[in-house]
């Protein structure tokens, strides 16, 4: 028996603003950021396990000072039991009396919640010698079940319904493991399609992305129409009619103006329309989708909880669905979310991108093709080429493909040296310059039109 | 010209959890708490901003954490700019481009901007010597228009159509104003039917209910279906047929599980059921709402911004809209709520009780008779009876209605001795006793089913 002798929480900021600053009008300065958790036992085996929330900068102490709060709920409790039933752990975070007030479920306290879950699969993982994606995908459809709250979900997904995808998918998921350990899962980059870029650099990029063997790309578009027309015909000439070329609109449109705006872009044989609009707006998502058809939405990213995903899915308001690592209540969640992709027959590709997302969402993509949905028709997880060299174990893109994980663990880990550089503000980084603590730019102020180039 | 010197935050909590500890299996022991903040400026006019969020223990310093952040942005400002353009302040702090990553306009960050917002307003309605619905319900239909923003709600109501509604309640404002200064606005009482109590005391209570003058009573379900029915056949024979009596699960069903169980209710004539289920369930609510017809469902203290508030009123899942003070982001949030309601011709009788909820709800209500619905027709405030005494302007409820406040101001300045006393954890009031820091108590952690007793 061991016990939980601290949950260390950390606030780490990279300064990607000023790589980034005045590159484009529209440019919304992110500084990407991690509430970094570390958990540690007295067990005497080494193994910690670390977690994290990716935010853009501003507010990741508030986020930090959730993830400080949830973790001390569990200090001093015993790890075996809390990691032998993880529905059950889950739940008591989840649905405490006095926490559920500040959500519920939703924004940055369900989050923190998430970092303290996904700290705990992080060390369930390590002290199986697994990765995560295996550690899960060699459960049992009914261990599975038990991890996910069907509270509000049933009219969509009872724990029986759940129980027979899990159990329909496994025959065959040993050779679905095997695929990913010999080809990997299939992975698209959203490097080339920055608004801020210039059409020489899109063109290049576009061309490198097709070398390097990626089959999908995506372009940040909402500036203009005319821009938007101007930048998808050079993608879509650089790449040819083989690649997928979606779009992402970072939720800049109300419903009747992504209607039109998406439609004068059609022609260009888009993959999918991602964030027309808000992530809150199921009613409007589903209104556009019909009315941009058979162009597939996409959205997922910032979609707060499985309730709201169930919704989406009973309203046809999404055909592809990007779950996120860090922004829902952690693995449980996820898994939940998948189900939920699986019985509505909707491909789930991942958001990622910023710190770790691409770690770490990688697991839940490769749970899914093993031991959920069992397919990889029409699934791939995003792919931005950055900040991987802080992590031990950096994802491994070959070939367009995400190489499957071989290291135990949940592949979250931060490099110390890296923790200890990129604090804030107390970090080499952040005091061996000028750089300012951030404060409300005027541009950044300017409106609400500004999130476009940085959420992959 | 005058700058904002301070935005000072405090973490004020009530130990009521010591009154309610032990009454009630399923009590879930909060600590009525508020992230509390003082705006201060050099104007030399001895004025403060003082507002709030509202939570329940857990996580209010959390809360006002980033209560402080949201502040901080606006330390060094000038007052006047700030209070003239309060649409493009509450723009430019909802959409700050880092800070919305935290939600987007949900949870933690959402209601904190809430609270700096709503500062903002009890300074302007002090400077201008007026309450705060006196200063809204005279503001030119322009003017309350330009406190909206429209992002996300065009599908739903425009700002032309928004013009429309205030124009058409422009006639008659003063005779509405002079009916509330002569009548006060209708109030319903929570008091009698919290879970916990004993058969005798929720007659007595209801009892005691009518002979104050309140028309409308709740009682909280969801225990047990024959509890259920035990205690609403006392209430209705206490209270007779003419006061309404409503019904609160407080989130505690899934959809078909309240179809069922509150048909099994209606026949005492039920004037409304509140929070049936999880509040981000759209479709949910509405497919209940369809099950349980004509019976009206009533949502909204939890609910978490104005897009979900468009969608409940677009799928008719809701027939009593309850706007919350201190769930979305203040008072110009509300202000677009109680206009999307008007467009939707749903009554808005909103959520109140907890710390200050009445002193600061009674001001919206006020504003959407005078200048929004203009109608009383089946609205009323919730009322709950509980901490009133630590305000410097209390409520005045007066034979069953709120009298209209004539303070300047919001209503929401604590007494400062309160603010001492109840500062967490090192006021009087928490270190005199032998009173524990709050931690998970087995029984918070023993499953969802436990927020019937303490959220009105």
């Amino acid at each position: 028996m061991s016990r939980i002798t601290q949950i260390a929480t950390r606030d780490i900021r990279f300064p990607t603003s000023r790589d980034l600053s005045g590159s484009d009008a529209m440019n919304a300065d992110p500084d990407y950021s991690a509430a970094y958790v570390v958990l540690r036992t007295d067990a005497g085996d080494g193994l910690e396990g670390h977690a994290f929330v990716f935010t853009i900068g501003r507010g990741n102490d508030v986020e930090a000072a959730a993830v400080s709060l949830v973790g001390s709920m569990l200090e001093g409790e015993d790890v075996e039991s809390l990691l032998a039933d993880m529905g059950g752990t889950w739940r008591r975070l989840v649905h405490d009396s006095q926490l559920r007030w500040l959500g519920p479920e939703k924004g940055v306290m369900h989050m923190a919640i998430g970092a303290v879950v996904n700290a705990l699969w992080d060390l369930k993982a390590k002290r199986a010698g697994l990765p995560l994606w295996q550690l899960l995908s060699r459960m049992s459809p009914a261990e599975l079940v038990a991890l996910v709250d069907f509270r509000y979900l049933s009219d969509a997904l009872t724990p029986d319904e759940a129980l027979s995808i899990l159990e329909r998918a496994q025959p065959g998921r040993e050779e679905r493991e095997a695929i990913l350990l010999a080809q990997g899962y299939p992975a698209y980059t959203t490097t080339p399609g920055w608004l801020g870029y210039s059409d020489e650099k899109l063109e290049r990029l576009c061309r490198e992305a097709v070398e390097s063997g990626f089959r999908q790309i995506k372009l940040k578009v909402g500036l203009s129409v005319e821009d938007d027309r101007r930048r998808l015909a050079i993608a879509r000439r650089t790449v040819g009619p083989e690649i997928r070329v979606a779009i992402d609109a970072n939720q800049r449109w109300d419903v009747d103006e992504a209607i039109t705006w998406v439609n004068a872009l059609a022609e260009f044989d888009i993959a999918w329309v991602e964030e027309p609009t808000s992530p809150d707006d199921i009613l409007g998502a589903a209104r556009i989708a019909q009315g941009i058809a058979p162009l597939p939405v996409a959205t997922g990213e910032h979609v707060a909880n499985r309730v709201m995903f169930k919704q989406l899915l009973q309203a046809d308001a999404l055909q592809v669905l990007q779950i996120d690592a860090t922004r829902v209540a952690g693995v449980n969640e996820n898994v939940a979310i998948l189900l939920l992709a699986a019985k509505f027959g909707v491909p789930v590709c991942p958001h990622a991108g910023g710190v770790g997302l691409c770690e770490a969402v990688q697991h839940l993509s490769m749970l899914d093709f093993v031991a959920v949905s069992g397919s990889l028709d029409g699934r791939c997880i995003e792919f931005v080429d950055h900040l991987h060299e802080h992590f031990l174990e950096p994802v491994d893109i070959q070939d367009g493909h995400y190489r499957a994980p071989k290291a135990p663990g949940a592949g979250t880990e931060i490099d110390p040296e890296s923790l200890s550089r990129f604090s804030y503000p107390d970090g080499a980084e952040w005091t061996s310059t000028e750089h300012q603590l951030p404060t409300l730019s005027p541009t950044v102020a300017s409106g609400p039109h500004n999130s476009g180039v940085v959420n992959s």
